[in-house]
């Protein structure tokens, strides 16, 4: 392991986290919030950190894989660290651990909070909260592009290579193109969806905010009500709509641009995104439906605007889905496992992993039928390498088995099977609420430190993909 | 499919099973309860159907695999089916979907119930009920011997082809000797538990019917209470340790008589097996033992008995574990994932499958720090190869996917979210009590038939290692 170009950069990085923090200052000073103070001095520590870290010097310049993932891995850990102190020196937060969850599930645009009441914090402060989801959705950008493809030839983001469009196989120099063209979309859908909000009605403040939320598949909101708060059918249809749009892979947006309808409508995960999407937004609204006096359309709004809230992993919510018939929870559990589309910012397994899961599972069954004949599994018309679908089958396991661990020691707190559940998946898939007390209208605030601390690492390591985060653990990558 | 040749085959495995019911007929004449009438006509009705399906004679002999596992699908439905009439004849179970769920239950070892007064029912009966556990077990033991194998070169069985011992790779001819000496060991063990209850003062009938239902790992008991009924430590050790050497891949006692002491001891599913059983023993028992006023061996009396029955997936129980504190609860739900030894009556994913996920799960991180590098995995030092591992990881995301997909159609019912989530699970690895309303001291009784059918349904699949029951819905298994 670069050591000294691992510092260096995520320095780097860091420098980049304080500057963004003038953005909160700004907002503080205008809405008068009074929380001005411990955003400049949070934002003067992370600027000292960032610059003295950017000083060391690397002796060699060899980025490897392995320093690619450390980089982002450590990067994402500090910045929520030095990200969470304007909380702390608020007085808001008072515990440096529930700081660094709350900033951690802000990066990592998770959403999973451990306030209480949200509506109590100054303006500047919430601002800097649901900012972090947007810069934090950013960095996924970067990661899927730059960092994943890296992974041997195991990842899933090597499918796309083949594709014409921003091509994610190159690190060099082709990144720093591809990252632009990315950025560009992720810009032009977010002042979209701003331009949207305030069209039906919300202030600049709410809009930016709410934004951000949905544009990182974030999900801090800023009424202690989410969504649910504007009581509007319109900036419910506006917000779900957008969730889902932030949760397909932003290539299909450049062929798009590109006029390359083929490419974009031929993709068989855009496909099945909304196969899924539209079928538990069906199926929960014919359920829910005695709850809004029987009519479909009413239901229909709570419904899609959930699934696409959860399937997205953003998080939001317009109703108190914890109070829904059993087989419409479980639908939306289903969804927490599955996630968006592969090159969005939303968590979960994606759908293009489920894709190739079930083709894989479909060539064994077949497999049981002829043992000796040879099947090979194809996505758009492409053969599949025998790599990707051992790596996907294996990130799989991995999922599952951080996810029962992680359980393991969560349920030391005494909460029910049903709470440590969903709160795992919730956090390893990045989407905020889970069932029963942390239910869109609870929160994390109940837990031990320890639980605090684990379920962090959930967030960082379905955030990053698995293996990055479990890298680090491993003592041949600290080998010189 | 040669279906001529699978209704004679099926035919003489139900004029068997009919042939079987002389048994509870006996027990019923010599303890006088009363129900040698519905056992009788039920044992008419079973050699009737398999004499007439044994009478369609096959125009080729051709036993492919798609035979082979379509034989002992339908073999087991059948019979389940016939072997529940005595209960419907009875008039104690009324419905004839309960008579299926109950009768499905012994005979794939699960050991789950819908009766909510098991002693109501008269010792005839109730001996035929335990005793589907134990032929069930054989047919387990048939089925790893000779038709797993057959499933292309996908299966964990095919392991132990290296090695020496009961080689399970060639159906023709050593099938015949391989099988008699399973079940000579399956008997002897059996013959050794029966000896030790009646030295522990139990009489003939029950130690049978508890033999029965820790053999088969099955786990149903003629008491309300199940083991605890007993009261006694003595009961409870030897109980707990034969469901544990139930457990354990039958081809160690092979080796053990054989006095290969290295290929027995060296095997490492085995040292998995007990350190995973022993590891969680300890830990539940510690945590646990506030309940036992503090005492680490009364705790330990009834973590291990609680760890072993679950691990091998019996069910039995001598404490009410639905009632332990939450680490123990969700310990023992991770014992329900991964299930007993392959080669072992048990069910659930097996130690096995668990050693190679976790190893190809290693080799994946280290892929992500050395990503040109060629890693193999490794068992008992030969390496896997990557088909196995592949078909291994297929398994896993096939158990998950069934185990979620069930658990959306049994949500239907209403009840809470733990209950369904471990009645499904502990019914797909063939345990039987779960967690919630399907706890040690509660039942089936209560899910509608769609639930009780999708339930049997994963009895069956966990029963056959998922892919044989899935293949039956594949049209290109009954192609010509």
């Amino acid at each position: 392991m670069n050591k000294r170009l691992l510092c260096h950069l995520v320095g780097n990085v860091v420098r980049v986290c304080g500057a963004l923090m003038i953005l909160p200052i700004i907002v503080s000073l205008i809405k008068r919030s009074g929380d001005t103070l411990p955003l400049l001095l949070s934002m003067l520590i992370a600027l000292a950190v960032g610059t003295a870290l950017a000083l060391v010097q690397p002796r060699r310049d060899t980025l490897r894989a392995r320093e690619g993932f450390a980089i982002v891995a450590f990067s994402w850990i500090i910045v929520s660290f030095l990200g969470g102190l304007p909380f702390f020196f608020s007085g808001h937060i008072p515990s440096l651990v529930d700081c660094f969850f709350e900033t951690v599930s802000g990066f990592t645009t998770t959403g999973a909070t451990i306030l209480t009441d949200v509506e109590a914090l100054p303006k500047g402060l919430l601002f800097w909260r649901s900012f972090t989801h947007w810069a934090g959705g950013m960095g996924v950008l970067v990661l899927s592009l730059a960092l994943i493809p890296k992974m041997g030839a195991r990842s899933i983001h090597l499918m796309r290579a083949e594709s014409p469009g921003p091509s994610t196989d190159k690190l060099v120099p082709r990144v720093a193109n591809n990252a632009k063209i990315l950025y560009e979309i992720y810009v032009a859908l977010s002042l979209f969806m701003v331009a949207a909000l305030l069209f039906c009605g919300l202030d600049w403040y709410d809009s930016l905010t709410h934004m951000f939320g949905a544009a990182g598949t974030g999900g801090f909101g800023t009424y202690g009500d989410s969504i649910a708060h504007f009581n509007s059918a319109a900036v419910d249809i506006v917000v779900g709509i957008f969730m889902a749009l932030f949760g397909v892979n932003f290539s299909i947006y450049y062929y798009l641009i590109h006029r390359n309808w083929r490419a974009a409508f031929g993709n068989s995960e855009l496909r099945w995104y909304w196969i899924i999407l539209l079928g538990v937004s069906a199926v929960v609204a014919v359920n829910i439906m005695p709850l809004y006096n029987g009519s479909f359309f009413t239901a229909l709004r709570y419904s899609f605007f959930q699934a696409s809230s959860i399937m997205t992993t953003t998080g939001y919510a317009t109703a108190d889905f914890d109070l829904w018939p059993q087989l419409s929870r479980v639908l939306l559990v289903m969804l927490m496992f599955i996630g968006a589309s592969a090159g969005s910012t939303g968590g979960g397994i994606k759908v293009i992993r489920l894709q190739l899961l079930v083709k894989s599972m479909v060539r064994d069954i077949r497999r049981t039928v002829h043992p000796k004949s040879v099947n090979t599994v194809k996505l758009d018309g492409h053969t599949v390498d025998e790599g990707i679908l051992s790596g996907v089958q294996g990130f799989f396991f991995a999922y599952i088995l951080i996810l029962l661990s992680a359980m393991v020691i969560v349920s030391l707190d005494g909460f029910s099977f049903e709470t440590n559940f969903t709160a795992v998946l919730a956090t390893l898939s990045n989407i905020g609420p889970g069932l029963g007390m942390v239910g869109p209208t609870g929160n994390f605030s109940a837990f031990s430190d320890l639980s605090k601390i684990v379920l962090s690492l959930c967030m960082l390591i379905g955030r990053l993909e698995v293996f990055p985060i479990l890298m680090l653990f491993s003592p041949s990558a600290w080998k010189k």
